[in-house]
């Protein structure tokens, strides 16, 4: 146990705006005192490391714009409480800068430079017709749950 | 560490139909390399292990009535993000059939052949008014928490 | 691992009625069989330790009283899958009592009986504009992540 490093992978399953923000602020504080930390982003969790909102549309197929339109992508994450149309996200990032706490882009940014490990999982990319091309480059790599076991295995697993 | 098997166990809360699926991917995944796995259904989630839907009324009173209304069972799990009616999850699984990914029934089924464990929690079966003659038959036991926490012990354990 | 407590750490996101009896009982069934239990409350998480309702209003600025609003505190928590105008959590409470269950004031009453360590999230709490006063005197202290890692170690981990 002394020897290894402590390792903290999170499932990232939700879209919603707070819970990502939960993920971002769990994995940069895991990093920053020296976690190994990975993040396996799944079905809606899958909009974080989306590259645009609706510039490539994803698949071809008429049910594939109905699951884009579904995943809004990344600045578009709704809050999993109240929404507001799409007011609350806007007014949680306002009070972050109001009391200084690190928005989510930062915080984005902030696991990037932390070298935060961020993975795709490759069933909710069939299922939902996202494909490698649509993700940001900091994707490390699309994994199945095998291997995803694996990467964290003998250190603390979180499901967001 | 070396000596024992691997062991994943899920706390099931959500009835959600994408929750669902992350629960036996995760499960079946984690089985099919060896893990031992825990299932431990809970509140919505006692659906997914409930045998038919409105078939039975659970309970006898009134409010026993307006939770099993609450309670659809399985074929009936709606989608955590958006329902549209309903529709979402039969989208899903046309997506999951087009792409050839497991749906939630083979994946229910999956799990069965590979001797992952199916416990029912007591406490919400007692709030919920369910009862053992409701639930499949694959269902091992139902137990409540200090015996689930036995039975994870060791081993990773998830909330969904 | 034989020498050391077993320990079991909650971080209770999540402000809705059905989910916070999951994280107590959870937590109460845990330290009932020898665990030590550190929950970790983190943004709605913190309503159920505020110490009343629309009593002294949080912060100073709007934006402050819109959050407030949006954490009603406890005894006015939301359900998490139908809510019907805030019947639900009466309801469950009401068939907690006639199946001779604890209900969520119980639970509560019961983790503070068995040492179960309340913590606040520091983050969230200047995001939402939350103040050490505003929290019930059980909260031991207010935690950044790193703090809480630390003192979830070597136990298992729930987020909620």
């Amino acid at each position: 146990m002394a020897a290894t490093k402590k390792k903290l992978s999170i499932v990232s399953f939700s879209g919603d705006f707070d819970k990502v923000i939960a993920v971002f602020t769990l994995a940069t504080g895991a990093a920053a005192v020296g976690y190994e930390v990975n993040l396996f982003f799944t079905f809606w969790g899958l909009n974080t490391i989306k590259l645009k909102k609706g510039r490539a549309p994803l698949g071809k197929g008429i049910l594939d714009r109905v699951f884009n339109f579904l995943m809004g992508g990344f600045g578009n994450l709704p809050l999993s409480r109240l929404n507001f149309l799409g007011a609350s996200p806007h007014l949680m990032t306002y009070m972050m800068k109001k009391n200084n706490v690190a928005t989510l882009a930062e915080l984005v940014q902030a696991a990037k430079d932390l070298k935060v490990n961020f993975y795709a999982c490759e069933m909710a990319m069939l299922i939902l017709g996202v494909k490698k091309e649509d993700l940001i480059p900091e994707v490390k790599e699309v994994l199945g749950v095998a291997k995803f076991l694996e990467n964290s295995e003998g250190g603390e697993v979180l499901f967001i």
